[in-house]
């Protein structure tokens, strides 16, 4: 807890406006950035993307990933960078293989069906060690920034690794994700802590690399019930969150309306938002306790500039304060790129 | 509104534990029905499906579609019987064609991109004449019911039936549909009077056919960011509940937990659950104003008899009283069928 609250301290006095707001701070305006925004609403991503057939390649090459990593800061004037890599990092280093298909999506050759597929997984700093390329493309990151904006490490959180682990691709339900837990839940249990272990070794390596501040995908957090969510999920979140006092954290669970209550008792600082939840139900359901991120419908982005406009207005109006602007969504891959300005652009001049 | 009551009053009065529950009387017990009981769960629901290669025959074959409606009835014995058909047949008989592709689900070789392809649709009764085969298959499961169980006539909601036919199938974020109602909300609410004015005909000409419950489903709901659902679904869903007094109506809109208090004053009985919703949460929502149907994980139903048992009495006792019991979501196919039965029994020994 000390070492929480020195954290919190050094944030306040920080220069960095992100990280101002993420410590709670009263600031002169909301920071912006966008989930996704190192990706193909960017020409020079599309271009730097060319030059690697293969997706996995890409992200493990470093010097290319700070590169991407970058660009939004350049083009976007965004006031944060979040590296770019992949949540599917962690269940590959613990010994899971994923092939990314174009257009498709991941898939896992193989997935977790029973305990010895679970006990045979690395996990913790020997999985974590397997993930020298982050640790290198943040440091190139960092360096390349010279401190004009804070730097985002990130990884998903211990159920949505789980649930590709076992679904072993993108599903409509995660159903059978989900069954696992009825059918199995000591089993269950294990490969989350298996998960947690990597996860939190991995994020501490990330913050030895330069990341300022991080932040966890719970993609498919509303897929679960909310007596599963507490759970299956939220203790790992915790451990995750409390293992790591070194600098803020933010967690994104998309879908878990019904989990605000229980996220705002973790100790991190930031809860992100998806566009289903209405800043005055947040805000509610936190009761002050956490910095808001988010969300405005990552569509509105599509729409005319005075639309987008007024929309961020008033989103930065129902928040009003202990906010950090961004969508409720990662921004979808065919947004016009003057969307995303429009939108950016409105939070600065705010 | 005098319909309202006097259907009401009918209803209380039934036979049928099902409609007497619908229209929030007191019951004995809840009753019982699962969304897709008609369907791949059960042996001879596969062994009739295999005689049709194509499911749309299946779906357009009256005495087909009835036979699959009355098997769950006769292999399960729940309460009510709901008739085996799909939500895409309005976009159809609208003029928009669809294929159903094993395993991946529905796509339209054309969607709805402008204001000419909206005229052109045909819609109100003209549209609901083409569904002729509907009404029959209605027909055909009511003499063959011989009153044993009341049927549920259904169709999809406005907001679900457009976001096919501007998306033209299934999506993880139905970004075209979403991004419709932004940049054009003109010809949004144009394209969505027209579904509107269609399910009414053909709702209407479902219980002249024998429909004694109708079910709309709202299946992209949770898609929406609360005001866009309050501007471009609820009126519309207002529209046909008011349009329709005759029998009792029930809107299960999946994922709109941020919209129950305005589900709540619709001119609807019941209000269906997905299972990310707390009984103690709904409740609150509708002020106790509506008869709640649902929601049990359906992944519950993969876990051992004990289970299933306990955590549908826990459910049971959870709603205590105007409940209908159900599944969150549709059965999934490839729930075991004794999981099934376990669900169904424990309500009915309850």
């Amino acid at each position: 807890m000390m070492d929480t609250i020195k954290t919190t301290q050094t944030a306040i006095t920080s220069k960095h406006l992100f990280l101002r707001a993420a410590a709670g701070a009263e600031t002169e305006r909301p920071p912006v950035w966008l989930m996704r925004q190192a990706g193909r609403i960017l020409p020079q991503y599309r271009a730097l993307r060319a030059k690697f057939p293969d997706f996995k390649v890409f992200v493990k090459t470093p010097e290319a990933a700070a590169e991407a990593t970058i660009q939004p800061v350049d083009e976007l004037g965004v006031d944060a960078a979040i590296i770019f890599s992949d949540i599917l990092v962690v269940p590959e280093a613990m010994g899971l293989d994923y092939e990314m298909i174009e257009a498709k999506g991941p898939r896992f050759p193989k997935v977790i069906e029973n305990q010895g597929d679970v006990d045979v997984l690395l996990s913790g700093s020997e999985a974590a060690e397997q993930l020298v390329y982050v640790y290198e493309a943040l440091k190139i990151t960092k360096a390349a920034l010279a401190d004009r904006v804070p730097l985002i490490g990130f990884a998903g959180a211990p159920w949505t690794i789980f649930a590709y682990m076992i679904e072993g691709s993108g599903s409509k339900t995660f159903s059978k994700a989900r069954r696992m837990l009825y059918v199995d839940p000591v089993l269950s249990h294990m490969l989350l802590q298996k998960i947690t272990d990597t996860t939190i070794a991995y994020l501490k390596h990330q913050v030895a690399a330069g990341a300022d501040l991080l932040q966890l995908f719970d993609s498919w957090a509303g897929e679960l019930p909310p007596a599963h969510y507490r759970a299956f999920a939220v203790p790992y979140l915790r451990q995750i969150c409390a293992a790591i006092p070194e600098v803020p954290k933010t967690v994104f669970a998309k879908g878990a309306w019904f989990a605000l209550e229980d996220l705002a008792e973790l100790p991190c600082q930031v809860i992100g938002l998806d566009w289903n939840i209405s800043p005055e139900y947040a805000k509610k359901a936190t009761g002050g306790s956490k910095v808001l991120q988010g969300n405005l419908d990552p569509c509105n982005l599509y729409a005319d500039a005075a639309t987008i406009k007024k929309e961020t207005k008033a989103m930065l109006q129902a928040f009003g304060g202990k906010h950090i602007a961004n969508l409720g969504h990662g921004v979808y891959p065919d947004t016009p790129l003057d969307g995303v300005r429009v939108f950016v652009d409105t939070v600065r001049e705010s």
